[in-house]
């Protein structure tokens, strides 16, 4: 995962036994030492077997063929491509570049399984290139600062799964985290001493380019900019002092877009960022201005008024003219959010779209390169299939022309940092990102989901020996809040609940910067694998095709759920943050027992009552909504049970 | 854990809100500073509350009082007591210097527990200081080399439990492990490329000041020195060339004592390693050597004829009193294992015990100082509560006098590496070395086995804050071995075998260095939880003194072995790492239907056929035994039962 390109399968299998030897051949370089050396690593920490004597073997059994180099800074659309030849004896790895041997050993290394001749790799040649050529996974850390070892992690899974842009979301109302030298009030009153030295940001970069990986920063301006003004109050549109942000939603603060002061800041402070990051593409966010602050400012309703400037949107784009401008001095190409793009925009500028695909598809229609991000938004607790399904040239966008479809670069994963912190970070990001890095690089037509769940289990498994553990935090989380060492029932609960999708869990409490994220909600992952497969087996029964193994499943599982209430309630009432889930386990008890009840009915063909399947449905609705911030998702599954039933 | 030496409870509990803030008072230096950051940072993963902005606060309620410095290099014997008062309100806590306040720190966050009110601690005032003053832990680096983190993430552990002596098995026949800059072929040479630098040395040295823990390296010799011949043959007694060694066991290398040449180049190599090392104490190891080296070697035999050396003890304690003025010189005291008590050795020689308490005594007689680590062997495989019980001044220590018993300065546990991995090593040396750390530190009469166990389960979840894990990596080593995400029946044997204690492991099979040690016995902890809390309930039943609760578990427990085997087998077969195991499988299925038939006729009173029984009880006592060099726990358990049942 992602499924390569074209895949030849053979017969037999290669055998990992801690005596291949690697060659480097070709075109050489010392990333590719150290990529042979990671990937050494991570295949030991697959197999379980020592490889560090790999280096000592004189006959290689596993050949690395580069034709020569990529460019110095990873360039946007430079070949990925790699071809892969296993046969039982050998691996061959051929690669017009660094990059694409570094996606070429991803690939082998998710073949590895253990069979009952040890680990190997089937007889397969593969011939693989990515279907886009930007394909991104965008990190906000300045909601919730992220230590350097949780980008950096977060980095090995991006190539393990060959996404090939960090797109680094530094600034925002909440916190700057960038070091400026130039500025440095910015981190020094903008950050609460949370910022990345800018030795740190070059330690990343570093990372990331020896992963074949672009890093992409992000300046969120005019708006998103309350960390900027605490240290630097003349850059705003309105009264001083400011603090750091501390609540989430939008907030009024915006540069003020009328003073030439602004500008001079800003070309400073862009030079020096633009010296800092080598990428070619240089994003200056551009979303969510409300404008407030330029309406309560006379000045700028003078100037305004003055430039016959109607209104606070072409504010925003006189604003962005004169920053592109100071961008492409410094040799960067812009990329921002939707909102930049306005009448005049120059057609360079990367559009990357975060209100919806027609949105993207405008931009193409009038020329510009563009991304998706909509429907790829992994702080809305979906599950992995919806993203799944989402196509960059989908839906409306296949009324484009080829030329308008070949402008569409690609997309990225956005992880907004509300509801998550450095310990469950991982948890939100995987595995369901892969499934996003599946759609960006694999053919179009892959849109099985059943396939698509199966290879994401095996994804989940092997990010744990990239020290990524989405599942492993869950346990820790339930220990702690349970002061239980093996808190079994309420893994049970656990298993079958999941946060709110969307923007509804702001809704449901009152959330700030100092709120713990350490409760139910937080600790479970964004989809229940249990309530997935439930349904899948629900809807066969209430369908009349289900298996006995379908049924006596439903049924254990009915069972479970119904006797958990009474061993988990006393656990529940010991600790502050677990007794608000006392009424949502009393829930899934009777839930399950309606359940049953629809199980038996069904079985026998029992008629039920019209009176009492009404009342029933009529809870399992209100089972249906929240409780604790939770939903109960096996709840809509005992509706399609009882709902099968028929009435006397 | 370990218990403090005198603890008075109060009313009340102290809440943690995110909202208390600490003050450091009287002396103040930078690793204070560091060690209130850490304590934040580790409060923060045990409660799940973001607490960096604690600085922020003015009104302290956490009061640190420092009374003065600790010395340069932390000293053996040193003041490590503190004060910790906590009431609902305010905590303080006060220490002669910074080792003080690190202890009293680690009390405190093992206080924090989750109640109806949040997290908190209760009320208590505490005195605490520590009954020996070495306490330590040895972990071997040479067998298997492990990274920085391991280290690192094991002093902190040894910060949790109080520990305060990293003792750094650095060099052995299978890998000389730390850079020489005088003497580069050693590490060149010697190690595989597996080594520390003196600067990531340096790095290990500082982390555990900030920890208050001293390093004590040991350079190995005359025997043990493999590694060191590979590239300086010179120094041996035998044949070049040398060879890494691979195979674990006692090996033949030896350092010619006879040549003055050896003499000059251990001079000048202690002299570097005794700059890089700054504490006052230098382990010279002296284990086992076998002198075959020295006996085929004509012209060492002529040396020992001229000198009158009559056997090669004497010329290993030629060679060790000429060593030990050279570490003298160097301006460190020497230590070395048992076998360097010799006529003449120095009296400000630690002994360091491997060989039983009687060594340990008898250099007390003498009047040397002398550590145990007999009884902490903790690659034996043993159960904490054999560890638990060892005391340094406990079985025939009890008839030194008083004088002599005050030269027993501690212990160690120690951590041999033949048959572990940085992937399991956490799992072997936690939680046990609590137990160790808790003789070490606490009370003497502290001896009750069944507090120790409960405390130690709350001990292994605190460490996962400290990145230790010992109990999550059995879960992905067994997905790794069977290739399932959620091996399920897999987990229910694991949870049910042991490794074998002791020596035996190397008797069931043959391992080398290069030997993967990623098989069920790799990946299940030391002891059985399981086995150990069943063996209580068949004992009970046993007795007659049974709760209807235990007699439930128990049914429960053998109901869920007996079936276990059905689902565990085709899963066996599916993985050359697994299919060993299916033997064990039908023995646990078995072993649980002969107890289940015993819990029947017990709770009958049913007589069962003599003949019958004795073909039950020989079947138990074959089950015992190892398979797949692992041990089923649970058989001697349900040999209690069978025994326990009246016969015809």
């Amino acid at each position: 995962m992602p499924l390569p390109a074209h895949v030849e399968q053979g017969q037999g299998e290669f055998v990992i036994d801690g005596q291949f030897g690697i060659a480097l051949q070709g075109h050489t370089e010392a990333r590719l030492d150290r990529a042979k050396q990671r990937f050494l690593d991570t295949l030991s920490r697959e197999t379980g077997i020592p490889l560090w004597r790999e280096a000592q073997f004189n006959q290689p059994r596993f050949v690395i063929q580069t034709a020569g180099p990529s460019a110095p800074v990873q360039q946007l659309g430079e070949d990925e491509s790699y071809r892969l030849e296993v046969s039982p004896t050998k691996v061959q790895l051929t690669a017009a570049n660094p990059i694409g041997v570094l996606r070429g050993l991803q690939t082998f290394l998710q073949l590895v399984r253990v069979t009952p001749s040890g680990f190997s790799v089937p007889v397969v040649t593969i011939d693989d290139k990515p279907r886009f050529p930007w394909r991104g996974l965008m990190i906000d850390t300045s909601r919730h600062f992220m230590p350097l070892d949780v980008i950096e992690r977060n980095l090995d899974g991006m190539e393990a799964v060959k996404l090939n842009v960090f797109h680094w979301h530094i600034t925002d109302d909440q916190g700057f985290r960038a070091e400026s030298k130039k500025f440095p009030l910015l981190q020094e009153k903008g950050s609460d001493g949370l910022y990345y030295t800018q030795d740190q940001i070059r330690q990343v970069i570093g990372y990331a380019r020896d992963r074949g990986i672009r890093v992409v920063p992000e300046f969120d301006m005019p708006c998103h900019t309350t960390s900027w003004f605490v240290g630097y109050p003349e850059l705003a549109s309105g009264k001083s002092p400011y603090q750091v942000a501390r609540s989430w939603g939008v907030h009024n603060a915006a540069m003020d877009p009328t003073k030439e002061s602004t500008y001079q800041f800003v070309d400073s402070f862009i030079g020096e960022m633009a010296a800092l990051f080598p990428d070619a593409y240089f994003h200056i966010g551009g979303d969510e201005c409300n404008g407030k602050e330029w309406t309560a400012n006379p000045q700028i309703q003078a100037f305004m008024h003055a430039h016959n400037i109607p209104n606070n949107a072409a504010l925003q784009a006189y604003f962005t003219a004169k920053v592109q401008k100071l961008v492409a001095a410094h040799g960067k190409i812009m990329e921002g959010w939707d909102e930049v793009l306005q009448p005049g925009t120059p057609k360079d500028v990367v559009i990357q779209s975060w209100r919806g695909q027609a949105s993207l598809d405008e931009a193409a229609r009038q020329g510009y390169r563009s991304l998706l991000s909509t429907g790829y938004y992994i702080d809305l607790n979906q599950p992995a299939a919806e993203h799944y399904l989402v196509d960059p040239l989908g839906d409306t966008a296949t009324a484009l022309t080829p030329a308008q479809q070949s402008l569409i670069l690609g997309g990225e994963a956005a992880m907004w940092s509300e509801f998550v912190t450095p310990e469950n970070i991982d948890s939100r990001i995987w595995p369901r990102t892969a499934a996003i890095a599946e759609r960006l690089w694999s053919p179009q037509q892959a849109r099985d989901v059943d396939s698509m769940y199966r290879r994401l289990s095996v994804v989940a498994q092997k990010l744990q020996y990239y020290d990524l553990q989405p599942r492993a935090i869950t346990n820790v989380m339930l220990q702690r809040m349970s002061g239980d060492a093996d808190p079994t029932p309420l893994k049970v609960l656990a298993a079958v609940v999941a946060p709110p999708k969307g923007y509804s869990r702001e809704g449901l409490a009152s959330y700030n910067a100092f709120t713990p994220l350490n409760r139910l909600v937080d600790a479970v992952p964004p989809e229940s694998d249990t309530a997935r497969e439930f349904h899948d087996i629900a809807t066969k029964i209430a369908a009349g095709n289900a298996t006995p193994r379908d049924w006596q499943q439903a049924r254990e599982w009915l069972s479970l759920w119904r006797d958990n209430d009474a061993k988990l309630e006393p656990l529940l009432v010991q600790s502050d943050l677990t007794v608000e889930l006392v009424p949502l386990s009393h829930t899934l008890t009777h839930v399950a027992e309606m359940g049953i009840q629809a199980l038996d009915a069904l079985q026998n063909n029992d008629p039920v009552s019209v009176a009492k399947r009404q009342q029933n449905i009529a809870f399992l609705k209100s089972a249906e909504k929240p409780q604790a911030v939770l939903l109960l998702m096996v709840a809509p599954s005992v509706e399609l049970l009882v709902q099968a039933t028929k009435t006397e």
